[in-house]
């Protein structure tokens, strides 16, 4: 075994955008294991854009990582030496420990996840993991998604909207309409994942939703926020309803962004806009798994990854999962791992 | 009785605010009733801020007035002749047919109500009527109003405003704050109405909503929109609701007032906004007489009308009440009435 390891220190809090030099990649000992705890070697890290939160000092539903400390985040991992006895070497875990190769935990610190898997680790991650429950809460609890509803989903190619539209699409929606960054991604949602239809919003947002949806929608998924939720609140028809799970165009923003102008049409539409954290739904977590590991087993659901390799290259994936770079749940592969 | 009326017609379609211009009053005939309809005498009629919606041509939730025609609203008058057995002259009822002195309708198109009444007649326009049961359907139904909740309304002096603020005291609120527009109406909330406090907003909307409540509410019942919206996102707490029923503040807009420049707090505070119309709510409508005529009979709930006199004065009326000169419901005197 190792006895460093490799880890992401916060090592400024960015201004706007961020850039590699926020981040320090320094290395580190791994200490002994104490009575209950375990080691950990990851085998896969996740980056989301709700990190970018935890760079910001001050409140917010995440704890901000601290300057010149250890960043957290989700990753999936082997236990690779144990003074845990119901977490013996080799088990396959979920910890909130990464940005590091190598952990000592906590044994109450892990979730066991079962081993081997039928799935690739990573796809806890993934489509069984937060981002799976975000998409599904989101659709059908905070949305109250009905088969027949037109949806639209900003941030269609991304984790959490990829399997929201698709989600929508197993449970009959009358149409999916998807927003995404780039004309592969276009492709990608109206053609391997079966979205109704998509646009790419760089062509301008307000014109693709007029004519993606031009009768208008009755569902928002919303990844995005900014220009994308003003064209959903001038799509959305009489008692529609959003979803609000993000809102990825302000997250750089040095100044507030500008706010949708046509707030006075919830009145007369009568439309509900709800913003929601995964958490609040985690009572959902065995339907959900129940539900999303059917349609992984009939081949209904898409998954698509986009793969960074090596702890060093967890900061550029970073980077480039907030400059709209992948298609489907971006992770960063540590260790290759047998199963 | 009378063989002519007055009646106001749209004279012109405004643009901006509203001005005498855009109104025209004209003396017609009044026609004979056939067999199954009434003549109505108004006793008093309502203007709403939502008819400023009803001058601009374009779908809606209302239909649009017709220029060179009569403008439509609610009223309550006396049946002063009958050819209808169920409603006989005497019968005070309620009608969508005002902005006139006398009407001609079809018993279909009245609403009977208790007569004599134990309250005055134009109550049915208020406290009793459309902006009462909007108060109650948007606090308790809309926004899920529960005891304890710290509550903030905007317009809070006007005819719903001053409903919802005295609803939610009465159902327990933990506090209730009221914004209005001038020291006058702030009085008279924390005086008569019981509010626990209120402010001007002429001396800024964020600041006085930081003041009334610094530690944030659970509940917004918007009347005006605008940059009270924007106030009342960053005051909500988490799992905030709100409720929007009118956005005053636009109603004369001509370019698309700017937004809310901070619903990205809506996902880390998982807020809701939800617009609505009383129309949907009218299930309720049993109920809330029955909870407001107890209020009423207890003397817990305190009603005050701005009255304007004679069918002349209800432009005046209308353009006043734009902006803002009533305190409590505006309404229009039509004739006295023994009641």
């Amino acid at each position: 075994m190792s006895t460093t390891t490799r880890e992401w220190h916060l090592a400024a809090r960015p201004h706007g955008e961020p850039t590699p030099e926020d981040f320090r990649l320094v290395e580190v000992p791994v200490p002994e294991p104490g009575e209950g705890q375990v080691v950990v070697r990851m085998v896969a890290m996740s980056v989301d854009p709700y990190m970018r939160g935890r760079m910001r000092s001050g409140p917010s539903y995440a704890p901000p990582w601290e300057v010149g400390a250890v960043m957290s985040g989700g990753a999936v991992g082997r236990v690779v030496a144990s003074r845990a006895p119901d977490l013996p070497e080799g088990t396959l875990v979920l910890t909130d420990a990464a940005w590091r190769e190598i952990a000592v935990l906590d044994a109450g610190a892990v979730r066991r996840l079962p081993s081997p898997t039928d799935v690739p680790p990573s796809w806890f991650l993934g489509v069984l993991g937060m981002p799976g429950l975000t998409a599904y809460a989101g659709l059908f609890r905070v949305a109250a998604f009905t088969p027949g509803d037109d949806v639209l989903v900003s941030g269609a190619a991304g984790a959490v909207g990829s399997l929201a539209g698709q989600f929508a699409r197993l449970r009959g929606a009358g149409s999916v309409v998807g927003s995404a960054g780039s004309p592969e991604k276009v492709a990608w949602l109206t053609g391997e994942l079966g979205f109704t239809t998509a646009f790419d919003y760089h062509s301008g947002v307000a014109e693709g939703v007029a004519a993606a949806a031009p009768d208008g929608v009755d569902v928002f998924f919303d990844n995005v926020g900014g220009a994308h939720l003003e064209a959903a609140i001038g799509a959305l028809r009489v008692h529609g309803r959003a979803a609000l799970c993000g809102s990825i165009s302000g997250y750089n923003a040095v100044e507030p962004p500008p706010g949708p102008r046509n707030m006075s049409l919830m009145v007369g539409k009568r439309l509900t806009l709800r913003g929601f954290l995964v958490g609040d739904h985690t009572d959902l977590r065995a339907e959900f798994t129940d539900t999303v590991s059917g349609w992984l087993r009939s081949g209904d659901l898409v998954v698509r990854e986009t793969e960074y390799q090596g702890i060093e290259n967890a900061v550029p994936a970073f980077l480039d999962l907030m400059r709209g770079v992948n298609t489907g749940k971006m992770v960063v592969r540590l260790t290759s791992d047998p199963d």
